[in-house]
């Protein structure tokens, strides 16, 4: 294949394999769940903001990126304390080079996109110390099926990205609330990933739940209502519902196993038409282990876009060769969806060189 | 064709044949514009719920049965004063005996759906005598012109309907407004058309805005604003951003006509792309005129699913036979999808058929 070494095999090879090739030349439509947990706010958790306040801004920013090519409920883009811009760049690049649609569903979000929207009744997280993280979980679940069902019958397949500031600390709340110890396994988007501060969060809404690791194996949604976040119901739903019928690239880190085991939960009938997407960053990344989390939950197929920002001439993303940001909003799935859909025409190249062209365009006017 | 008894031409008959032959066999999605507007409250103006205030939950009790086959905001199904079930049973049957997926618009309700729905930032409705009917007109209209793009590059044709009580007063209004003297010419879904009521209401709206009627007739956006309801803005939006890529099938009555009206003042240009589907009830209501409607504005096809129920064994059905509700929720858009779709092997008799079922279902159960 043209792809072969833009697109590399992470975990499951052999049904990596086969789950690739069963998407060349395929049109998807690629979808981006939304969500807020005040989880973020905690100093230090999160990274997908200028400060913490911030980072209640940087979903609806992300989709409106990835709609309208400029965000447009802040100036600029989102980007990290160190001014490091969103991976949603690298997303748009990926989307507009391959002309892949965008539709943007709101698991729960505390500022709205100024953009359409799909409403599954999600309402934003609360912190998850609070041991009562997410509200009307089964209900979220319900309706993004049903959009997920619907989804599938006119693309493809679906790729699915997120964007939720704070995510990884409750990935790790759901994968230890559902018995999948995650400690230290899970990935951030900052240049030092605050493991210890992480589990203490996870350990604290554990507790003031009520539930001891493992005690929710077989509850998803007791397990995202406690301690997780609005992205994971409605990302959830919209993989069952589509899953069924059409392959679903889910595009993401670490999360990513969070959300395999609530769809696990929820139907493991569908597990076999799901693969994950993710970068390169995040594959090789020495403070997580995406391969680790996945092979405790369910050995789907883990892909990662072979994307390399080392030889890049703009600052700003050289440093994803560090270790920071890695991924996000979907940017890996993205990028992977569009090198098949044009069987290999475009590179993981071309698409740094339209990100790098993207960046100056909106980065730098400024 | 198979289907040449099914579907009737009812207005530019050469331009209805191409329209239609080109979607023989295709794939289309049903998209659903609902809203509320205070005008349906006004006594003796919509028979779209068994009272007034009642209207507020119909457009959402519309969409939850065609996603679940059952309304979940109220019990049983909308009916008129007089207890004649709403049309949407009618898109149901043809949508799932043709298998058409369906995605919810709301332009802009009072009551949500209980359901997965498309936001494009629409707020319910004013009672237009007031002059100042709809909030953020061009801000939904831009972004459901985002969305009808997406659609239209994963549907091979968008089939749009709408639900919105007291809509053809509304319709008058904006009509009026943009120059097209619609009086005694919009439909009703009441047994005796209250022409005088409507011309009254609309003459009191632009009146209190300011407004001669043409005064509008280069401005869809002012006069949606002033005297028209939420579901125009979104439709209007979703048909300028999918037509240009793909046929769209506008499935009403005469509030078609403002919806056409509307889209010809932003986007001309797409209307080569665009028809009118209804019902045989709209066609040859005597108390209405949607060929004259539509022939003042331009000569977009106009076409009718020749849905007869007059030999049902269903009393609630067969009165549709006498001019009580007629159309609504893209009753006879869905029908001829569905027919389409299937190059005629689904004829009008079979969802009639389907309808009586799922009536007997529904309704006779309680």
């Amino acid at each position: 294949m043209a792809w072969e070494k833009e697109v590399l095999p992470v975990h499951n090879e052999a049904g990596a394999r086969v789950f690739l090739r069963g998407l060349e030349g395929l049109d998807p439509v690629f979808v981006c769940v939304i969500g807020n947990t005040e989880t973020a706010k905690i100093p230090g958790i999160s990274a997908a903001g200028r400060n913490p306040e911030l980072t209640d801004y940087t979903p609806a920013a992300d989709v409106e990126l990835l709609l309208y090519g400029e965000c447009r409920c802040i100036d600029g883009v989102p980007v990290t304390p160190e001014g490091i811009p969103t991976p949603a760049l690298i997303t748009r690049a990926a989307l507009t080079l391959a002309d892949v649609p965008v539709l943007v569903v709101n698991g729960g979000v505390r500022v709205k996109p100024l953009a359409p929207f799909i409403d599954v009744g999600g309402s934003p997280g609360a912190d998850i110390r609070s041991g009562r993280a997410v509200e009307g979980v089964a209900g979220v679940i319900e309706r993004a099926r049903i959009m997920g069902a619907s989804l599938a019958r006119v693309a493809d397949y679906l790729v699915v990205g997120e964007s939720v500031p704070g995510g990884t600390t409750t990935a790790l709340g759901v994968l230890l609330a559902m018995g999948v110890d995650a400690r230290g396994m899970v990935s951030s988007s900052m240049p030092v990933n605050p493991h210890e501060l992480k589990i203490r969060v996870v350990e604290e809404g554990l507790r003031a739940a009520g539930v001891k690791p493992g005690d929710l194996s077989g509850d998803p949604v007791a397990a995202v209502s406690a301690v997780g976040d609005p992205m994971m119901a409605a990302f959830a739903g919209v993989v069952v519902g589509a899953a069924s019928r059409k392959p679903v690239l889910m595009a993401g880190g670490t999360q990513m196993a969070a959300v395999l085991s609530v769809v696990k939960g929820l139907e493991p009938d569908v597990l076999g038409n799901v693969a994950i997407g993710t970068t390169r960053w995040i594959a090789r990344d020495k403070s997580s282990n995406i391969k680790g989390l996945v092979s405790r939950i369910w050995d789907v197929p883990v892909v990662a876009a072979n994307l390399d920002f080392s030889a890049s001439s703009i600052g700003g993303l050289r440093v994803y060769e560090e270790g920071v940001v890695k991924e996000g909003v979907g940017a890996g799935g993205a990028t992977i969806a569009a090198i098949l859909k044009t069987r290999g025409k475009l590179t993981c190249n071309d698409i740094r060189a339209k990100v790098e062209e993207e960046y100056r365009r909106l980065l730098e006017r400024r």
